[in-house]
């Protein structure tokens, strides 16, 4: 046995492009609005800090559990410390739920199109999985999910990239007729306009709900997610966690993340701009001739009644215009068009409009 | 079968102690210097690049291999850019390298004393492991290692907690004689006086080696461990840090830890003030009637020939010194003692006149 037979060898997760340059990025659902003016104010009072030696907090392990910044979550969303852990992203956060939540040898269950991040954990980590097919409006079948012999769910709401978003009682009554499994919803773009499930984790010992700063908070630069649960599988969580990790969470992503989620008023101020695009764009590229299942995301998942989205994939890109294409079945004539500021979208119908004609 | 049986139970590692507050901290190895001064002004220009909003770098991912930082890495260690690989901390490399190239049924080989994350990462990625004792004088068995059929063999060098520093002809003969497996070498400790194995990985096909910028680089919280190999396993370990999260390194990570790496000369500067300051503490120590082996790295591991190591952790933390004790068989009576400033140092000899007076 040679060692390249001790090798764990997977197909990594390929993430959207991340051009350089003065391009227009609608490929990869970043914020189009800045963070939080607190976020800058932050990082010279870090730069004062470390001046002054005597208060320098980098060359220091950071606090092991993102103390401050569970803190200041725990504040804001009027939840209890001990129902929130934070990791590098939601990516960890989803990597480390389904390490600790899907640990037996019976198939996990998610949708057939969703985030593609979810079958390569199952890949890297041995976890047998079934992916259940979208109806054809891709509509996720409740059906598949209900009373199942399986070993756990994960389902983003609004779904990942069809936009398509369920109310809570649809989950509900997932939670509820599941109760020998944990089930995740993952609510990366839950604050564009759907309603969160977050009060489900009091009712039920057997959801975790997951969100990002990625999005909605327009820090995808520093890395954080949370989980909120019970107490109870937050604490198994954090047992794994720490048997991977100690300190995940460095200084910057705590100190600034903390700030950030505090300025309430402007994340409330910046996500309703966001939608009133959104709104906006709709209509336009409705008028353009593209199909779409209604988005509370902040992307629209769009088909082309009569040009192939390929076509439209690579003409944008030869205009610095950069959108969302898979090469994959039932999904390769969709575009994944994240929203941007007006201004980009006005460039983008514009140059959609050339395209067209 | 319940959700409860669907969990994967671990008993986490446990880190150092962080108290807040004025105390002396010589309990988890970190640097006593402040990092580079260029820190602080990368750190105003993040601020400003955030207020120019033309600018704004943390509302976008940030680039997956960290490739600005990863180029500083190359050209400080003159190093081939696809022979590095960066995490966050070395205990997110070292778990990702357990993961990658510890993935066969034969138990992984490291020593009984040593760093104490290496069985709680089997563990929870069901490794079968054999720890190999020490000598009587804390020295690693070298015939332990040589020629086993093992799933891998991890050993640190300079040895923790032990501080035993051993040659690279050492390590050459173990990597030689198991062409079979891979030898990963933790060299968190090396920069202290020790000599890195880091040409080996171009002689041999199995040798890994990982190093961190939480010691040497006062960096400890910023999260940055770096893994130097052939091409080949760098491509292996990559592929299964893609398949758990795409973007591990922050923005500031890679912005702080870039201007960090390319000044050698406060590097070299502030790491030689720290080995003047270990040797004096070493003659003082001995002074005291405490024994050590020799170290090369940045703590003296110590037992007093009198007063039991667990009476002076505890006098020592009455005086709000903090040093490391483990309550574990054969070291229990052993102190830790990280190496600090001048003024930390001269405080703690004089501490611990007088508890041994």
């Amino acid at each position: 046995m040679s060692w390249e037979d001790k090798i764990r060898k997977v197909v990594p997760y390929v993430a959207g492009e991340q051009p350089s340059g003065k391009v227009i990025k609608l490929n990869t659902n970043e914020f189009p609005y800045p963070p939080s003016p607190m976020v800058a104010t932050r990082l010279y009072d870090m730069a004062q800090d470390e001046i002054d030696a005597s208060d320098n907090m980098l060359r220091k392990y950071p606090n092991m559990d993102a103390d401050k910044l569970v803190r200041a979550i725990s504040q804001v969303y009027d939840i209890d410390y001990d129902k929130i852990f934070v990791g590098v992203g939601s990516d960890d956060v989803l990597a480390m739920a389904f390490l600790t939540y899907f640990n037996s040898d019976k198939p996990i269950l998610f949708p057939d199109i969703t985030y593609s991040f979810y079958d390569v954990w199952a890949e890297v980590f041995r976890i047998p999985y079934e992916q259940k097919p979208l109806d054809d409006n891709f509509f996720i079948k409740k059906e598949d999910y209900i009373g199942k012999d399986c070993g756990g769910i994960i389902i983003p709401n609004p779904n990942a990239p069809t936009g398509v978003l369920e109310d809570v009682a649809f989950f509900e009554d997932i939670i509820k007729n599941n109760p020998d499994c944990i089930v995740i919803i993952d609510e990366a773009y839950i604050d564009f306009g759907g309603k969160s499930a977050l009060p489900l984790i009091d009712k039920y010992d057997n959801v975790v709900i997951v969100q990002t700063f990625s999005k909605s908070r327009a820090l995808a630069g520093l890395r954080i997610g949370m989980a909120f649960s019970n107490p109870k599988l937050i604490k198994y969580l954090k047992d794994v966690k720490f048997s991977i990790n100690s300190y995940t969470m460095n200084y910057p992503a705590i100190e600034i993340g903390t700030v950030s989620m505090l300025d309430t008023e402007y994340f409330n101020k910046t996500v309703n701009m966001l939608i009133k695009t959104r709104e906006e764009t709709k209509a336009e590229l409705k008028e353009l001739g593209f199909k779409f299942a209604d988005s509370k995301s902040n992307f629209i998942f769009a088909t082309h009644e009569k040009v192939p989205a390929r076509e439209i994939f690579t003409k944008l890109k030869e205009r610095n215009i950069y959108v969302r294409h898979w090469n994959k079945p039932r999904i390769d004539n969709h575009l994944r068009i994240s929203i941007g500021t007006d201004e980009e979208m006005h460039t983008l119908i514009e140059a959609l409009k050339e395209i067209l004609n």
